[in-house]
């Protein structure tokens, strides 16, 4: 059952897509006291789980933690980071009873989950304008089908974006786009997509193209689809301040950028320097931007990521001015510790500061709206900007977008990636651990950057990050400038690649209708074991492991140097090993096990009674052959 | 076997404490080059285990990664660092054979475990001067035998420091100190020390308390111990400039401080502010240095930790100077991305920077030597310094002494702590997994902030860390500034905390007995399984275990909402449970298990046919009765 309580006067954040009527407020459940903020309260037994807030730090059970909800431009996920790039305001509270909890609005909420008293929930909503929805079911699979219901159907994304896909920071020209491409192929391994990343762009300006680096793009693109490969540019949310550039000044003419509050319009410095940022969250600006991707959409494109729209503000003219200040002062002073760290907090704190975000206006219904009352729409708009034009010009499902900041809502305009993330070991498992968060949110297309987009992958941790990524919609290999070369041929035996990608393709079949079945059904294609299996203690607290689809259970080799891994299977099971075109299939009995796993293959396990569908792999998804099936 | 090598004119760092003759260079046994650097490189097989590096970061097993020795005040250990605190440069590759690898060389050495070709070690050591030395032995733990029957006995420290120790950043005043031995005492948790962070100094002078904070420190420090409490207060490397400074004139009067190319005294900012840094290379500096502690032994202190000695410098007058020069070029101007991201680096970069350690310079053998050359051996030169003092002074292991930087051969003259980890739940593993490697180079007094020093604990995370430090030699609970506070009795039920520390009292007669045995057979006191069962595939690959003495294992839960974890047996054990003086006992079957732990039990593994003595806890060391023994 949903209700829904409100108050004050909500901003309409577009996340509900059915709407209810609101119940009583004196009907409220919860303990709750009210200033400048919305504060509740929840009490907790010993062994309840927290589940939710979707693409988010830490663990499945969200216990013991506290969280932000502000969408992040932060690429250091460490285990004690508070916000990423999302704010998924959905959490679960599953014990005896399972309560769900959706807070619709888009500034900042704090999130205790029994961090400062073990049992206890204590939500800090920092304002007083709010619709809050509880959902109350039978299990939490129950709660997550009737909060899916409410927020509605998730983006689909067309059948080839199930593709393995190629990025870096940066293919920055036609030879570097080729070289990839020969690489796979001269390496016999699929692929799908390569990614272009802001170096193909004029100076770092959405919708231009550097014609030094890609003289005729419109071909290029025509002949890489003729390869069967599609190119996926970025989009940024900033636009580069410049004098003649067409989107700068349409922008600036129609007073579609954000303001100051004196009515300026805001300036930031990103990628291409100083820019000034779309007002999203205005309908006549997102028709405008969306309308933009037809440059590229006209010269063949289908498929794009929108990135930097937490916003990410790397610094305003006003901060560096304010640092530069500082520093003046101090020169030829004997410095002091106290005076020594403040400098060096000051540049250190430049980016994404409160102070710049305090400092932007939108226009809603007219009226002037700080930046900070509306922080974690502002992305998820420009998702539905480029996903309204999509639909209403190709219809639905035809254009791959997915995003980089997101909010609840967003998931019906596009997918998203998890950010980015480290080549770090841990980094498999906290992928592995936001794709039911993800999921429970609408979500259904994403994954994370396999291998690890910061820093320096090796060979086999690359090896363990694919056999992960297998599974996740989003099959994305992107690694960051300056790194070691990440793609699948650069390492050595990249047959060990091959076989790991071919293991994708050939799952593709099954990948897809679950997929489908899942968006059908209001459901997630990745469950936590505790979802299927509540009264079994070991399944409950399994952090490691996932359940897939109605067949299936994964469980990734995760730890350097060791050739399997522990795996505790709560019913028996099929032990599957997946290689190239070889499979390998072994009873296991219910209960804990060691299980031998290649660097080149994929473990699986699937449920007694169940079958899964393989095609044979191919280079490309147009060349599966969907109805050549053998079940396992 | 052990053979030496010697290349060029080594420094002698005092690694090695029984001299042996060098063999002819002719019979050099691996591939290798000679530039400016001298690289060496060997193969490794598909199976081949690399231990070692001491006190490193990532696995027990250092394959498939690049690691550097070079101290470094480092806080952020993250899992792709290359360099922490230490730099111990011995290796075991272990497979089929066992070889041990010392490279006596006090500058910077990279070791590349397979890093960039997977079946290759290839070490770059940075100079043309240095002993190496090989040791063949039909095991791994033979090998470590050779090798620290080559750098001498360990240090022993009092048996009080076996107890439990408090420590944060900081207990600056009477009062601050009296509320957590009187907070332990209520809470009757039992403790041993408490810390003294650098805020009892006066302006962080060392060798000096602030008598605003104790009035008097002689009886302040009597009446501790008069409650079985010590006191154990920070020295850091870095000696304040401050005109009539006892400390400072006189390092200044007799030329003790190290050099600027120009023969002026070197300076650089720590925490006092503008410092001077004591040339511990030289013995007439160290023998200063040394007689220094007596103004803190002559009021009571029996124990101390050398901080800040890598050495770490916050800036130099120069690096600020440098900074603030580009800073003020840049005001005015409207900066584009490289700009702006050079100048974020500058003052990022202020810190332990290559240019000012550069500018550094030792006398050794009355000749000037550039810091860069022997970077490695400062920290232990400020060890051996204290330690020398403390053995001539009051005789062998009566005074606590360790220290955070540290090469080998300061093993004869201190312990040390792993340096300032964060709160979490990875830095429970990275401490187990330190242990060993930290034996092997002779290191058998150390331990890791129990807790977490940076960021903030959860009550899980804090106990959950003190079960596993319950087995280590030093059990320190120490946290930073500005953090949660995380004292045992600050957290919500502090009996579960009690219940753990107990058990360490318990365990003191087996552990200090373990140490003692250890020490004298060259031994090691935490063991990698591999080591104890090579040819069990499981075991070999285990990183989340260790064996302990000749009856144990040890398997710490290391993850957060769990409430046990799975464990390997390699033979039949009995699982024991420790819980204040509760023990419960199960026998288990050589495989894989699931264990349930609560959070106020500290999980224990006993081999058939062995048994460990426990005693009935204590609130001091002092005050345990180790006669009155069971075994279980």
């Amino acid at each position: 059952m949903i209700r829904k309580f409100t108050f004050g006067n909500p901003i309409q954040t577009g996340a509900v897509a059915k709407s209810i009527g609101a119940a009583d407020s004196a009907d409220f459940p919860f303990e709750h006291s009210l200033s400048d903020s919305f504060s509740l309260e929840l009490t907790m037994d010993k062994t309840d789980i927290v589940y939710g807030l979707g693409e988010a730090n830490r663990g499945i059970n969200k216990r013991g933690w506290i969280y932000e909800s502000w969408c992040s431009d932060d690429p250091f996920h460490t285990e004690t980071k508070r916000a990423l790039y999302a704010a998924h305001n959905f959490i679960i509270l599953s014990g005896k009873s399972n309560l769900g909890i959706f807070i619709d609005f888009p500034s900042k909420i704090i999130w205790d989950m029994g961090y400062t008293e073990t049992g206890k929930i204590k939500i800090v909503i920092e304002g007083r304008d709010f619709d809050l929805y509880t959902i109350s079911a039978a299990s939490p699979r129950e709660v997550v089908r009737e909060f899916r219901g409410l927020i509605g159907k998730s983006y689909t994304p067309p059948f080839w974006a199930f593709g393995f896909q190629q990025s870096r920071w940066s293919y920055h020209n036609e030879e570097a786009v080729d070289r990839i491409i020969d690489g796979y192929d001269k390496a016999k391994i699929p692929l799908d997509c390569v990614y272009l990343d802001i170096d193909y762009m004029q100076s770092y300006k959405d919708f231009t193209v550097d014609g030094d680096k890609f003289p005729n793009f419109a071909e290029f693109v025509a002949e890489k689809k003729a390869r069967g490969i599609r190119l996926i540019p970025i989009i940024d949310a900033g636009v580069k301040v410049d004098d003649g550039y067409e989107v700068f000044e349409e922008g600036k003419q129609n007073g579609y950028f954000c303001k100051r509050a004196d009515g300026s319009d805001f300036e930031g410095g990103v990628w291409p320097g100083i820019c000034r940022f779309p007002d999203f969250m205005r309908q006549d600006v997102r028709d405008w931007f969306g309308s933009k991707y037809k440059f590229l959409t006209d010269m063949g494109i289908e498929g794009f990521w929108n990135d930097m729209n937490e916003p990410a503000l790397f610094y305003s003219a006003e901060g560096i001015s304010r640092a530069l200040d500082q520093a003046a002062q101090l020169q030829g002073q004997n410095l002091d510790l106290g005076k020594f760290f403040k400098l060096k907090d000051t540049f250190a704190g430049l980016s994404n500061s409160a102070e710049d975000y305090a400092s932007i206006y939108h226009i809603i219904d007219g009226e002037p709206v700080n930046h900070q009352r509306v922080h974690n729409i502002y992305g998820s708009n420009m998702t539905r900007a480029a996903g309204e034009y999509f639909e209403k010009e190709f219809g639905k499902g035809k254009i791959l977008m997915f995003s980089r900041a997101s909010y609840i809502g967003a998931h019906r305009w596009g997918g998203i990636w998890f950010g980015d993330n480290h080549s770090w070991w841990s980094h498999i498992l906290l992928c592995l651990k936001m794709l039911p968060g993800a999921n429970m949110c609408g979500f259904l297309y994403c994954g994370a950057d396999l291998g690890g987009f910061n820093e320096n992958a090796t060979r086999d941790l690359a090896l363990r990050f694919l056999a992960l990524g297998v599974f996740t919609p989003l099959m994305r290999n992107h690694s960051a400038l300056g790194t070691r070369d990440q793609e699948c041929f650069a390492f050595e035996e990249p047959e060990d690649f091959r076989d790991i990608i071919q293991v994708r393709y050939r799952l593709i079949p099954y990948l897809y209708n679950t997929f489908q079945t899942a968006n059908e059904n209001d459901d997630m294609i990745f469950r936590p074991l505790s979802f299927d299996y509540p009264g079994d203690k070991i399944a409950r607290e399994c952090e490691t492991q996932l359940m897939l689809g109605e067949e299936c259970m994964i469980a990734p080799v995760y730890e350097q140097n060791a050739s399997g891994r522990t795996v505790y299977l709560p019913e028996d099971m099929a032990f599957v090993k997946l290689s190239g075109e070889r499979v390998t299939k072994q009873k296991l009995a219910k209960g804990v096990h060691y299980v031998d796993v290649e660097l080149n293959e994929v473990p699986l396990f699937i449920k007694e009674g169940k079958k899964i569908p393989l095609c044979k792999p191919a280079m490309r998804t147009s060349l599966l052959d969907t109805e050549d099936i053998e079940y396992i």
